[in-house]
């Protein structure tokens, strides 16, 4: 492949990426915790590069980090790439970060091959993708969805509430800066999943972003000591809670055989008295359940009750089940996707579609513009972790996706739009 | 039933075990634990009951509360009653306190019926027999066998050391004080399990204290994205984990459909990262095996084997088995099985074998001497609890087998002791 055809620089993403790896914890690779001063530190050196590729820099009232390239037709509206540059504790060196360099990179590569866009262009770090230290999640995207729930803003750590953290990462917290200029939003991720690699494919185009919902399973059995009481005289929360992981795992691989992204864990188990010499009395555990279609999620809702009765009554257990939280899939834009899928096999990298299992600011700008995302491919699957490896090659080819994408999309829109004005 | 068959008094030994139960961590019934101010309270009020009924107090070196009453033949040695009176956090009134009542109530009885004994009788309360502060247990009783390990001295908690914690009980923790004197030892304790309630019965005259077998469980699977890591491509290590659980729960219920008692609880566990949206990577449990037949545990343990390997394979994880302790099973003294039983018999209560599945004192006293135990029936099966609870009658009923058992003792073992002497 020429220098023509592939313009974006791996030297530059991967020096990039490098730069933002070294700001971590000591000694505790990779932490860069939003409302951290780390995290700030990493958004001095993002601006700064945002500004030598020619971009104007501000931070938006939901304390996000923009880097603004004005169109020729300042009427158009915006395409905006982005992702988020914060970490999870003990995190990795891609994880949103591979998204926000690979659109600064698109950025810099328009600028440098002297190409005006007809939209105006912007570039964004969203604040605090990951669960922050204040327990929430997404805060900059939802903002700008103007969905950002004020009672958050009361939320406090170490003597900072949320509302102090945004000011300081210079938001605004009083208010949302909702976007109804956004006329297309495209986010490069790592998959965080092994299918890419496992498939041999450079590019995954995401069909949505699988809902999230969460069900919190109580059982209480009995204290009894464990030398004395016979094994057919127990109520033993454990042995119960055993039957309902495997249940769970049985049940969600079949769902998950179908054609649509299905996956059900329990990764939070906590056990009461947890004595070496005491029969389990109490279990509590949470079972996490994406879904593309929403209809699985209540599908698989409606067996684990069936489940959890039958295993109760079996074993002398009391067992409910407590829906905690649930977040509908959000399907990404469908001519986005055929976009997408379109320059992967033109650029000649093979491609194919899948779900994010995962959760992305994507989700939330959504609901305030037409929204696609590109996988790229990572190592094992592995992420938030410090193992979570990209090849730069990969990211370097999803950036360059993004850049035929904002390329064609620019013409498409810029024509679409006069046609409709007319 | 008379006065004359019936002399053990039930309002006696409730208003002993009232008043110790009296002494509990404020709000916190009962909790009275061995190296604590209430324990050394509760020793005081025990010592002031010993001296009413007549008996020498004092302290010996391993820290054991000795009541001693003459016998008219001091060459014979001693017959040892006794059990301790320390509680595990949150326990119950009885568990080890009915036991050092019922002696102290047959020492009175003996007293009050002006019966003198050829040999001598000690009353005794065993110090720290639950799990100490220190973590370890049978601190007395072990001392008295000569086998507390004097590592164990140097122990600390808050500032203080088990050496020192021994002192202030009234010890000598630099010696033991190895008891060749004691001709039989009896306790009675609650039976801590369902079975005498369930089946109707007064007394059970215990066979043996099952062997305790600690293995510990380490599973080791892959932390990935619960929502991006397809079901078919995990290493989940709680999934493996439950597997084990179940296949414990399967085995141990097949071993105790024998006549030997056979338990195997998993009382601990432990798992990693526990967090909501990762694949558990880890999983740390504990089994607690309680066999009467030694060679129950041994099987156990190889079928233990067989099974984590299967699972391992099978689920892409790592499980490894090790043993963490060995206690041995002890049997109690055949001869006094027959005696206890026959007293039973006697007197009229419905009575049965059966193995003991919780440890006691009387385990550590069987390395220096016969030892038997009767248990009476405990409310539910439960100990270790505010919950515990045993009818005034039976532990009266109790220390009336216990007071036949010494008298006929004391009449045998003088008249054997002599015709051995010739």
């Amino acid at each position: 492949m020429n220098r023509r055809n592939f313009p974006a620089s791996a030297e530059r993403i991967a020096a990039d990426i490098n730069a933002l790896a070294g700001l971590t914890e000591p000694g505790r690779p990779y932490t860069r915790r939003a409302f951290t001063p780390l995290h700030l530190e990493g958004r001095s050196f993002l601006a700064e590069q945002f500004r030598k590729a020619g971009l104007a820099v501000h931070v938006d009232a939901g304390g996000n980090l923009v880097g603004r390239r004005a169109g020729n037709n300042p009427g158009l509206g915006t395409l905006m790439l982005g992702s988020h540059s914060d970490t999870v504790p003990d995190g990795g060196r891609f994880d949103g970060i591979a998204g926000v360099i690979a659109a600064l990179e698109v950025a810099r590569t328009l600028t440098e091959q002297g190409i005006d866009l007809e939209h105006d262009l912007e570039i964004v770090d969203f604040l605090a993708e990951e669960v922050s230290i204040f327990g929430v999640s997404c805060i900059g995207s939802r903002s700008m969805a103007g969905i950002r729930p004020s009672e958050w803003l009361s939320r406090e750590v170490d003597g900072q509430t949320l509302a102090q953290g945004i000011a300081n990462a210079g938001g605004d917290p009083e208010r949302h800066e909702i976007r109804s200029d956004i006329r297309v939003f495209l986010e490069l991720h790592i998959e965080q999943g092994p299918i890419l690699e496992a498939e041999r494919l450079s590019i995954g185009v995401v069909t949505a972003i699988a809902g999230i919902t969460r069900i919190e399973v109580k059982i209480e059995g009995r204290a009894d000591h464990a030398g004395t009481t016979p094994m057919d005289r127990r109520a033993d929360a454990l042995v119960a809670a055993s039957r309902m992981v495997l249940d769970i795992e049985a049940l969600a691989t079949t769902m998950a055989s179908g054609r649509a992204h299905f996956a059900a864990t329990v990764g939070e188990f906590f056990l009461l008295p947890n004595a070496a010499n005491v029969i389990p009395s109490h279990v509590r555990m949470l079972i996490d359940i994406r879904a593309e279609k929403p209809e699985d999620a209540k599908l698989f809702a409606r067996a684990l009750q069936k489940t959890a009765d039958e295993i109760g009554s079996a074993s002398g257990t009391t067992i409910s089940l407590n829906p905690i939280s649930e977040a509908a899939a959000v399907p990404m834009n469908s001519y986005l996707q055929e976009v997408l899928s379109d320059i992967a096999g033109v650029i000649g990298q093979g491609h194919r579609r899948l779900a994010s299992g995962a959760g992305h600011d994507a989700a939330f700008i959504a609901r305030v513009a037409p929204a696609g995302m590109i996988f790229i491919p990572c190592r094992d699957g592995r992420s938030h972790a410090a193992e979570e490896f990209a090849e730069t090659n990969d990211i370097a080819l999803g950036a360059m996706v993004l850049l035929e994408a904002v390329k064609r999309l620019d013409n498409e829109m810029s024509t679409t739009t006069d046609a409709e004005r007319h």
